[in-house]
């Protein structure tokens, strides 16, 4: 149980992990060389299924390096309920002792080691023990073994008791990236204002509770996507591109001990139905991560069967697949290389009872009764702003969901696939109600490649969803049985800083004259984007922009920037491409782009060169919350608390092991 | 009444008044050539006391040129309430009717313009209708008839009565220039994390309620602090510099139309003690326009005898004099070219029963019964950061209070200042209760000039002072019955993008490579500052970082910037200038200071040349809400909403004129 090796080695160990680098990690979540994945200060909601994984890990080499890289194979571990004594997991769980793994992987301690190109190379010893759950509420130690006395503990908390459904159904809007800097800009693009009061306003203005939260990931404090919307559907934060698991040092991208999510637990727990909508490609990480239980988001094939099938590699808690599925990504469903095995997964899908959609047409007519598939393109949908204001771009595209070489025609927004989402939910939840997430993916897409417009038009079709959200929701009168949470993943660092006139801008030879182009304070003036210009007509309804292209625009910008050229003024050819390779300079070396803005002026870029895009940033993100337990979303909390806000009111935290139940009747 | 001009020059009028610009505006508010302020859609507490004033227009040249620039001088107008005939004004509010006025002011129609020096002149007359209120809640509307027939209208709103004190005190905490994304940052810097788990948290994570305010001006979408805070102060937005008026055409600084304040309503209605505390200079926007009434608020000296004597050009309602003032800004107080009329203001106070601090040992012996002036340096209070972190800084500066040329020793700090100010206020207002606003003023500042982590210092330090309040109102027993508002006059546009390798950084020497140190997603790592380094101790407690110079520091940065270079690092010499002239270019021709972050890559600039620092942004900001009443404060709203939200749970819209009465027991 205990090794023998001596103690100088050990101490040595000890003292070496407090200066490992906080940037560079050898694997995250475990600074000292014995690992318990969930780690220590991880809570659960009651019943919640999960794995635990425990690694002892021994450097070969480099600042830790310990033991001649020969790891502990004979560590243990027990756990204990505050109070109670500790017992071996294999006793506590009732369970048999899982069979012992050995790995090896490597990692650079820092910058200066990755451009000398010499690793730190880790032999690591490991066990996971698989679906097991605490059901009662409280703390839990539990503690990891290792070389000759040295211990790891973590310290769990097991959240309350929360079995009664105060909501029958919950919609979960995410603006991937969103921040209130965004909705404060959106609002003013597309809302008049007179004399500093705003003549209509955001339908997210209109929500009566605000809450802040926190992004930020478990071993690093700027997320992605992925283990974002993991925490906000799970309860439990992970690391950048890892989803529903808690992600190991081994090389399986499968195997990392995972969590469950929740509409796994809404349908072992009430048996309801879910759906997931979204303007990204449907693997992406925000719709993938309800159902993904990966360290890699970047395997979209497999996910997606994943999507449908469950897990197949490990016995898991079912969700059943989802009741309504609606996106873009006709990739991987296109039989080839981009799908799982490269089968057509609109077969699979219809196997099991789908609707297929490929567009807006048949999106409609559709059956409320069956469960609904709609995938309208390859990749990502069109942005809001090509699909009305500027059409002509959506020609260029060889985008067709049938796998045709054309562009993907008769799409649908967000708008028109959340309404029927709720439509086929109501329809087959019944009762049981229902759970949908619905995302706005190109507010962050866009703002990666600093299309400031681009985004905050999808940022305003997604208040606009919203808007038209609650008055479907008020005709099928289910309004007031329905929580409406509508939040981000994480930010981006952009904020409105002043007006551009760009008219005098393109005037200017100069890029230092250009620049007086832009108005600050009192000289940002009022917004012309709200005054009707004779002539232009966009049809797309009193919550959008009257005119995208006035003289004075507004002038924005992030935090950080890839190199590239700004001019403001909305682009009005498609999507923007920041910054570009330059011939003979290598594919990770990144430039302003020639054909990018050419009348504005250049911006040189403040992040690694290999970075051809803007990056997420550190602020908490808005969270706004009407409908039955509205009350509990205000005030400032970390990402996983939206996942135990919901879940408590759904009633999804039960001290007993509720299986495949679905009695729950509203 | 009406002129006899003809319809061919009022009809080309009315059309070219629509295709004015938005950003260079002859007079904002007032897109006609008739204008009424307040202009239409303000609102008014009722009883809240204002002046009216009636402008019409007669551009001479440039593309509104009108009637050979003579203005109708024979303008009417009238005021309705709803379902009711219209009055004249005099009729109306029973006064008599005011002198005609006129005068003549230049602006330019762009930059085309401002380039050529071809500004257009405007002839203008004008009347005033001073100190008047509205006592009926409801809907008005004002008229004025003007050139042969047209008209220029405003609806006006007053709120409803709110007689009732929800709250005996009220402390409302300003984090000027203070965003969300500052919050998430700071907290980042201050507390520590475990495997996604905040080990402690800010004091503002601990409010209740959170809503989110709209800080534009009312003539242009970004707002300075002066206006915003008359917004904040009063309910009444206004212009760039303008506080507690509505900006006029007129060359006067002190002749706008007047709105009355917070402080003004709650000595008149109930008689309590108030009190302004600012690590700025007192005089500086924030503070002032708590008493201010002039549309610039560089009238300094000027505003300082505003705020001790009131009003003298006009009769006024009375706030008084603080009951506290603590602050910066010895200029305005020793006698000179910094003062009003060169008279010593610290000797205008004593005589007014004042004591006078100008240490933080006389604060804290300053008697509680007496009205207390604390002015603690010259210019602003020295950072947090220097005082507590680098005080070899404070050496340096010549700030003492007292007019040596020496350095301010013994300085307070905001929870100090803050502190005291609450027990002097507790003391003198007794049951009538007091209103207390305490600014961290140099979050603003600090932002202005890139110094990322003194402004997040000084968030910091206001965190840390309303816990500090939290506690002792606790203490004084008077907490229950006290509303906290902690909240921003405006944003920039920060945000932190990642961690950068200081060390890396410095080894490289082309600026390509040092973008290299930046790490972003998984790459930006840990926080460093709150892991304890050996012989590193700042006696500066839980809530501050344990290590403000780590190798791996955040990266932050705006979304608009003077030029400059960036290392990211803490600038231990003091306070950044991170733009400057260069010899021989002109003094409003700015690059980068070679003397700013020589470790650093330089980054060009997307402001006006003529900008030495960053901007303010267009987010909405936070605000925290604790108390009596703290259930108003979620959700979206305008700046002018903070208060009217403040003034309702102090019972201060009353339907009569509630003058002197000084009777508002608790």
């Amino acid at each position: 149980m205990v090794s023998t090796l001596g103690l100088v080695a050990a101490c040595l160990a000890a003292s070496l992990s407090t200066v490992s680098g906080q940037t560079f990690q050898r694997l995250g979540t475990c600074p000292t060389l014995g690992c318990i994945l969930p780690p220590d200060q991880q809570d659960f909601l009651p019943g919640q299924q999960f794995d635990i994984r425990f690694e002892v890990h021994a450097p070969k080499n480099g600042s830790e390096a310990f033991n001649n890289g020969v790891p502990d194979d004979k560590f243990t571990a027990t756990i204990a309920k505050e109070g109670a004594q500790p017992k071996s997991l294999a006793d506590f769980f009732k369970v048999s002792d899982p069979a012992l793994e050995k790995w090896t992987f490597s990692w650079y301690e820092d910058l200066f080691a990755q451009d000398a190109k010499t690793p730190s190379i880790v032999n690591v010893a490991s066990k996971i023990y698989r679906r097991v759950a605490l059901y009662e509420p409280g703390t839990y130690t539990v503690t990891l073994n290792y070389y000759s006395g040295k211990t790891t503990t973590a310290t769990w908390t097991v959240r309350p008791l929360a079995t009664k459904k105060k909501a029958k159904n919950v919609i979960f809007f995410i603006g991937d990236g969103m921040t209130t800097n965004m909705i404060t800009a959106a609002r003013l693009l597309a809302h008049k204002m007179v004399n500093g009061r705003y003549q209509s306003l955001l339908q997210l203005d209109k929500f009566p509770v605000i809450g802040h939260q926190m992004s930020h990931s478990i071993d690093s404090f700027i997320t992605d996507s992925a283990n974002s919307a993991s925490a906000l559907y799970s309860g439990h934060k992970s690391t950048v591109n890892a989803m529903g698991v808690y992600a190991d040092s081994s090389p399986d991208l499968y195997d990392d001990p995972k969590v469950e999510t929740i509409v796994e637990l809404l349908s072992r727990i009430w048996g309801s139905a879910w759906g997931a909508v979204s303007t990204a490609f449907i693997a992406d990480a925000t719709p993938i991560a309800l159902t993904a239980h990966t360290r890699s988001r970047y395997q979209y094939g497999p996910l997606i069967d994943q999507a449908l099938n469950g897990l197949t590699n490990y016995t898991w808690t079912q969700h059943g697949g989802p009741d309504v599925y609606f996106g873009g990504g006709a990739e991987q469903f296109l039989p080839g290389s981009g799908s799982y095995k490269g089968k057509d997964y609109f077969a699979e899908f219809a196997k099991k009872g789908y609707s297929v959609s490929l567009n807006k047409t048949a999106l409609a007519a559709a059956s409320n009764s069956e469960r609904a598939l709609g995938i309208f393109c390859k990749s990502n949908l069109p942005v809001w702003l090509d699909r009305n204001i500027f059409p002509e771009n959506l020609a260029k595209l060889t985008n067709d969901p049938s796998g045709k070489n054309a562009s993907a025609a008769d799409l649908p927004g967000l708008k028109e696939m959340t309404l029927k989402a709720i439509d086929v939910l109501n329809t087959r939840g019944g009762k049981k109600g229902f759970f949908l997430m619905s995302e706005a993916a190109s507010i962050d897409k866009q703002m990666h490649t600093l299309d400031y417009d681009r985004a905050l038009g999808d940022l305003l079709e997604l208040d606009d969803t919203v808007r038209a959200t609650v008055e479907k929701l008020k005709s099928l009168g289910i309004l007031d049985e329905t929580l409406i949470v509508v939040s981000a993943d994480h930010g981006h660092g952009f904020d409105v800083f002043g007006s551009a006139d760009t008219k005098y801008m393109a005037a200017q030879e100069d890029d230092r004259k250009k620049r007086q182009a832009v108005g600050v304070y009192q000289m940002s003036g009022l917004s012309q984007y709200t005054v009707a210009q004779p002539g232009i007509s966009y049809n797309t309804g009193p919550n959008f922009p009257l005119n995208w292209d006035p003289r004075y625009v507004l002038a924005g910008g992030m935090g950080a920037n890839p190199d590239h050229r700004e001019a403001y003024c909305v682009e009005k050819t498609g999507p923007r491409t920041p910054a570009a390779t330059i011939a003979g300079r290598g594919s990770s070396d990144f430039y302003v782009n020639a054909k990018d803005k050419p009348k504005g002026f250049v911006v040189n870029g403040t992040l690694p060169v290999d970075e051809a895009q803007g990056v997420h940033s550190l602020t908490d993100v808005p969270v706004f919350a009407m409908g039955p337990c509205q009350e509990i979303f205000g005030g400032t909390y970390n990402n996983i608390d939206v996942f135990y806000k919901i879940a408590t009111c759904l009633g999804l935290g039960h001290g007993t092991n509720k299986t495949d139940c679905g009695k729950g009747g509203w």
